[in-house]
């Protein structure tokens, strides 16, 4: 039987969260977080609107995600973020201890892996899903970004 | 001439928060942030509260001292918090470029020094003041939670 809840379906929901943070003039990164194949939170990167460098798509979903579940552990979660999480984002996730990361396009400067962050042990990840969408709508982002200025 | 205005007045202004935050069953953790000698953000642990881990006394604080600035960056400013940040607050300093950060207690288990988290170049850090004071509330919760359970 096919499945069409898999990593692939919920990334592209992140995708699209992404892409709402693009028309907004933000660095395009968007999250979701599931649980049991239901969305239970959907973020996209509002550090310039908001004026915060808390306001990352990842830390928007786990607060909503909370709300939602009205107890602040994401046990049996998945996030899925466009983009690799940073120090901030990862420790975050630690404390949530949520089940699962699925991250699209890699971080190589910032992104937790090469920071050295540690996520709950509890805690699977998995990188590289739609990965050249979610790298492509960052590099277009930036390139305008240079164009205007 | 006498200075009132040094790293212990504004650490006991932190531990008020930090004692505001233990009354209403909270870890005790207090913060402030501070730019010419002006506190513009005062905050306390609401992770109970607000079923929230990331409603750290640090992340509040930031959101409120850029939201009082009009802008992400903390530049010139001071956050003094009772006990050494996580990964998760460390991370967000990191990106809020602020200029100084001085704790009271040390984290020995997940502090970000032992965690290994990166402050950003331009960040100063100070610990141990009023790390007694600090360290005790601590101390003094985690010995009443016990005692309730």
């Amino acid at each position: 039987m096919i499945n069409p809840y898999d990593d692939t379906y919920f990334m592209k929901k992140a995708l699209q969260e992404a892409e709402e943070a693009f028309h907004k003039g933000e660095v395009p990164v968007g999250a979701i977080i599931v649980i049991k194949n239901k969305i239970i939170a959907r973020s996209h990167n509002l550090t310039e609107l908001l004026n915060d460098v808390t306001a990352h798509a990842e830390m928007q979903a786990i607060t909503s995600a909370s709300n939602f579940l009205g107890g602040k552990y994401l046990t049996g979660c998945t996030m899925y973020v466009t983009l690799e999480p940073c120090q901030m984002c990862a420790g975050a996730l630690f404390w949530s201890q949520i089940s699962r990361v699925v991250f699209g396009a890699t971080d190589e400067k910032r992104g937790f892996r090469t920071m050295g962050t540690k996520l709950h042990p509890k805690t699977e990840v998995l990188g590289g899903i739609l990965e050249n969408e979610a790298s492509n709508l960052l590099k277009r982002f930036f390139i305008e970004k240079r164009n205007l200025n």
